[in-house]
């Protein structure tokens, strides 16, 4: 089996410092790299900003540059140290890696494909990656679990506001003429749902008293029916803070770090584990 | 018992596949049938999207033919593989699948029928017998649950909601002037609704000290009684959790399929049951 | 003890019918009055709509002198058939009895005193007083027990809801200036409570970047302490929930009927009762 | 030890007057000092009402330097009745009171400073120190406990929320224009939590039909994951009123009161307390 093969020992010192945040090197590196994404997220935004733009063209752009070139070392470096580099090129990580560091390549290729820059704001994500270091790793996977307990009774809740939304947007279109700004159902059924969540902008409004009666009852629905998800998540965390109780005192909990399996990327591993829980290869020491 | 004789095999066969979902036949029947009622609906958004209608006015008129073509199919299938036909005409889904097929018949009569058309929003909520095919049943049904014990509970919460608008909305008529568009008391029932459920449109906006001091009580009274209907459907469902779990151990649960009365399309019967549990006809096998 | 005289038989007859809910006749009273209640509130709606105001003048008027001297010929009887008419007087129902009773009256001696009637939608929370005929007693109760546990809370936090508004409002006005609409720091307060509840009219909204910055935080802290009153009252039912369940078992519950003290107006005592639980006077069979 | 000292007779009794309030006196000053608060509060209040500064602006300007020298005289007071004036100065209270004491002061020198006054709206703080006077100080404590134990789920949410923020206004950038008010990402992330939290101003809102499915999507989000934080203070709500009531039962719970160390300011010592609890030195009889 070539994947229990272990990497050289440089590589296998930068995976531990890339893909691991339990040595001190690896906690910097997750931290520096967390404050250069922040701060290429910044750079975007200001690029979008015409007045900053037009006075600071030449130090963003060159700020730009200096970003990109960092990015792609790391990307670089990324699919050096790992055994198998398809693993890491064609996760969710991955692809969002490659389409941040690319756009500025190829916009001399593709007018306009700077737009794909957005797509750095994803990398943000990493964040819950790094917030693994401190004690937010139960809370955040507490968070995960009770959304998850709860999916299909918020699909269920979901469905129902939207054929309510598409009956009542339908209703006020006929109710409502174009005078009013609903102009045709799917701009009513996008009214039907600013007013249900109660958002309500106000840039479309009934001015008919039927219309406002109807609007009025939309209302008190979506005022109503907010209970219905705020109950089914409340009920759920209650349930999980017994459970965890439960199975705390029970001692069936395990220690478990951030070490990342070279081969297939899967983290959590068990404090003593040698080999991956999920591919068996070998893991670094 | 005219009831309890037998369809004729085919009607049978019909029966199974239109009303029920644990067969195969009946599962992609179901399937296609709410395909083809969402691209309805569609088909209606579409139209009433004056570009879309003035470009394409002619394929949109021969796709809705067909679309009723198909749902006259069904409703005279629906009819005629059932014992007691007017159990069906007469129910709701009867009525809404009657009403939005006609339309376009009736429509060389009677100009602005097609007014009608909007009803078939209302068959999107056939998804909901649908949904019973997978696991959401029981979802579904603990939501059905937890809004009918609170039923009482929010009728008295409504009704204080809606005196206090009244007292609010006619103090603001008298406090706010035209000006500000509290133009009658009606519709400054209807800006305190707006304000107390938090959606906040700004059409209509208070331009006095005095009303804003007014508005401010009412934003923050219908910031502050949200926590009534959370409060009490959260409570509802942290209950059923309970119920649900002591009643699943105690086993009084017993498993319940799609078939329908063939004479009073009642649903949820046991899996092992010979005769409706409704009106005692027999059932199909 | 005068109190203790009973009231001659066709007194004690209108005290029942009036004030009281048990009998056939008295509940047909409270019907009555409600649905006249709802129609003189619905008559004061109507005045107020400009264009039915002008074409119905005439009859909008002599409606009105009718529900006026209902109202009157009620309060009256309220006064005769009570021991002690003082204590009717001078409740709340009594105050807004009169006030709602007495505009068109003095309307001829006063301009202006038409805007009275308005008080008459305080009338309409008469319904709570009829919802006792039904189940909801109970839920109202609960609800209002509920309330009640919440109360040193719910006020601790509009406290700090308040403060932070005053802060916040203060803030807003030296950072935005006149042109955003924050013309003063009452202004930039009212703003900010219609931030902070999620309300949102739009009416005066920042321009500035660091207004912007301070409004993005108003408003995820308006988001996330929405949990709070949420939080506890459904803690709250939660608890009330379980209390009542051990209550109901342990047989302190007993049952109260309508029946209204004629002498101090108090009501809920219970089935067997022969003297008023509050001022010890007797109580009409 | 200096600190063990006690201060002279008029000086301990000053102690208690102002920095307790456990006597009469030192009830009647913290009633007084916050009504002074409020009434410097609602001064600037009036002072940036431009009609009412135009006419007033003499009355204003005298009832200022009233406050201003209250303030000072009590300043001066605070620092002379504790053994370590420095906790005090540079305590969290102690510089508020100093920055909302000096602007008047330094106006004559600095133009322009009068805008630290806002800083004296932060006095109003004051109020949770006099409810400790009442019984809501143990609704206050569980209110912050509440929360605090929520902290951590509640920074990992204010994370997710913020970054889904950043990509979906990034998004909503490049799909809508500057047509619909879209002029920057930082703007775009603005608008993004405007109608994330459910605020909807509608001074910048959606044109296009794809910007107005993504703001549909965000909407619903933002209706749905309130149940997050809610769900989360509720479930801490619960599980406190279980641990508070198993306190209490315990017998752990002492009698604490509003006595502030003379040496440290820390308050919350037990009735039967002769040191201070954080610093040792002697407390005042």
């Amino acid at each position: 089996m070539k994947e229990d093969q272990k990497l050289s020992p440089w590589k296998q010192k930068l995976h531990e410092i890339i893909y691991e945040a339990d040595t001190p090197m690896g906690k910097l590196f997750d931290i520096i790299l967390f404050i250069i994404i922040i701060f290429s997220v910044i750079l975007i935004m200001l690029e979008s900003v015409k007045a900053i733009d037009a006075e600071y063209h030449e130090i963003l752009f060159i700020l730009e540059w200096l970003v990109t070139i960092f990015f792609t070392i790391e990307y670089i470096a990324r699919i050096i140290c790992i055994k198998k580099p398809s693993n890491y090129i064609f996760s969710f990580y991955g692809i969002i890696d490659f389409l941040s560091t690319i756009p500025l390549y190829i916009s001399y290729i593709f007018a306009g494909s700077q737009v794909l820059l957005a797509v750095r704001a994803f990398r943000l994500l990493r964040v819950f990656r790094i917030l693994k270091l401190a004690r937010f790793l139960g809370e955040a996977s507490q968070l995960k679990r009770a959304l998850k307990a709860s999916r299909a009774k918020i699909t269920v809740f979901l469905f129902a506001v939207l054929i309510a939304s598409v009956m009542m947007g339908t209703l006020m279109y006929l109710v409502e003429g174009d005078e009013a700004g609903f102009t045709s159902i799917p701009t009513s059924i996008y009214w039907t749902i600013v007013t249900l969540t109660t958002v309500g902008y106000g840039d479309i409004a009934p001015i008919t008293p039927q219309g406002q009666a109807i609007a009025t009852i939309i209302m008190l629905l979506g005022y109503g029916i907010i209970a219905v998800p705020t109950g089914m998540v409340t009920a759920e965390f209650a349930k999980q803070g017994k459970d965890t109780s439960t199975l705390k005192n029970s001692g069936s909990y395990v220690h478990v770090n951030t070490q990342c399996c070279p081969t297939c990327t899967k983290e959590g591993h068990r404090d003593d584990a040698t080999h991956c829980y999920n591919c068996g290869s070998l893991l670094n020491e």
